[in-house]
């Protein structure tokens, strides 16, 4: 079984990606996982309640995710955006289901009590936040579907242990279910070729890193990368083997991506 | 199995609707179907895309569902409301799945070719219409999932034969899934105590209706009303023996409604 995580970017090419997903289903089981962060932005500040990022003591920045934040997350992963993979797998013979975490308890997790944030140099204690961290991922759901012929499609909101809504770390998430699956590949599409010593210059791509090298790569980077990067070692952790960065713009953007195109972890 | 439509009103009691329907769940298997029209109608007028009605030539009025539409439509459909009452059921005990129509082809319908619209007296052919009728239910799945432990809330948008997401008649699809679940009877909650003689005089309830009465009762009513009866008639056609109209902002209002304090045909 493979894993795929398609990015939250508004450049993913649906179509090909899922033809070439119907392609690779016929003898592999196929698991996905989407986000749909640009999208979520753009519906956030159309409906006049713009994604907010707090900073923490520690300096890492996040989505800050209230009530208003968890609706248009509804809305934009698990309407718009989760419904338009449905429709495009289906159109390519793909007899994908779109479940969001809370649906059927398939991604559970623990919702922050609170969280702080650093604000003109004061810290100040949030407590309306719904935002937390995935515990149990529910593999019986996940595999009585695809023991059906069905090919899940998951996003984000979780539920949390009361039945809240909420906002988790898909990177954390991709590590999790992984590890519920027992799947040992998973393909992370994104919105670049691949893993670059230099984001800012194309021929720098890494087209493999060693497992063992893993930390040192982590402690060049920063930002959304580094937590990507962070959510693959504990992927490995917890039993994955090989991680293919790939390019989610392109043709083919899975078969690319297992070719080595971009950029693998083992 | 008892069959729940959720209308699509903003005054519904989430609350109590989850708690009675976890109270009832102990004794019966459940299957839902919600709407969710007025939130649709505010968020598309949020985005700068308002809600657009066509009138038919037969003088029928009906919602114009484009591309825009149908976007707004998975946002608060199968995005917002669905993952509302999700969230809501599995507070309640209830393991809910939210699924629209294209979810595992749940609801699969035929797309209009085309439809006519009459617009200051001149009748337009329009095309890129996003509509259709429902034609075939997957029982195999809701019967998988209801067997698992699971309790389907279904929504649309609905699947066409080429895979495009496209807006039905949420009337018509109660009559079809009781038909193909062999259900016998269903709940209808919408904002009013039942059926009335006149909907603007509250004495006027009607507390039984024959099903040898449904046509002539059809005859005196017009609007949407008039649709969810005809859809009423449908359903006794398909094997439904029994339906219970009642209230979805009162207290435990799915009990209510199987007590009789709103209307029941049969």
């Amino acid at each position: 079984m493979l894993l795929i995580k398609i990015g939250g970017g508004k450049s993913v090419n649906i179509d090909s990606l899922s033809k070439d997903a119907a392609r690779i289903a016929k003898s592999n089981k196929l698991l996905f996982l989407h986000g749909a962060s640009e999208y979520r932005d753009e519906f956030a500040s159309k409906l006049g309640i713009p994604t907010s990022t707090i900073i923490s003591p520690s300096g890492h920045s996040g989505v800050y995710t209230d009530k208003n934040a968890i609706d248009v997350m509804s809305m934009v992963y698990s309407g718009l955006i989760n419904k338009r993979l449905v429709s495009a797998f289906q159109k390519a013979g793909i007899n994908a289901i779109g479940l969001c975490g809370a649906d059927g308890k398939v991604i559970q997790g623990i919702r922050k009590e609170s969280i702080l944030s650093v604000e003109n140099g004061k810290t100040k204690l949030i407590k309306d936040t719904y935002s937390g961290k995935a515990t149990v991922v529910n593999a019986d759901l996940l595999n009585l579907l695809i023991k059906n012929g069905y090919t899940p499609l998951l996003t984000q909101p979780i539920i949390s242990q009361d039945g809240d809504l909420i906002n988790s770390d898909n990177d954390r998430n991709i590590a999790l279910i992984a590890q519920a699956m027992n799947i040992r590949e998973v393909v992370i599409l994104f919105e670049a070729k691949g893993l670059y010593k230099d984001f800012n210059d194309q021929s720098t791509l890494i087209a493999k890193v060693n497992r063992s090298e893993l930390d040192e790569l982590i402690a060049t980077l920063s930002g959304r990368i580094k937590k990507k990067l962070l959510g693959v070692k504990e992927a490995f952790e917890l039993g994955v083997q090989k991680v293919y960065f790939g390019d989610s713009r392109c043709d083919n953007p899975i078969s690319s991506a297992l070719a080595g195109e971009g950029t693998v972890i083992q």
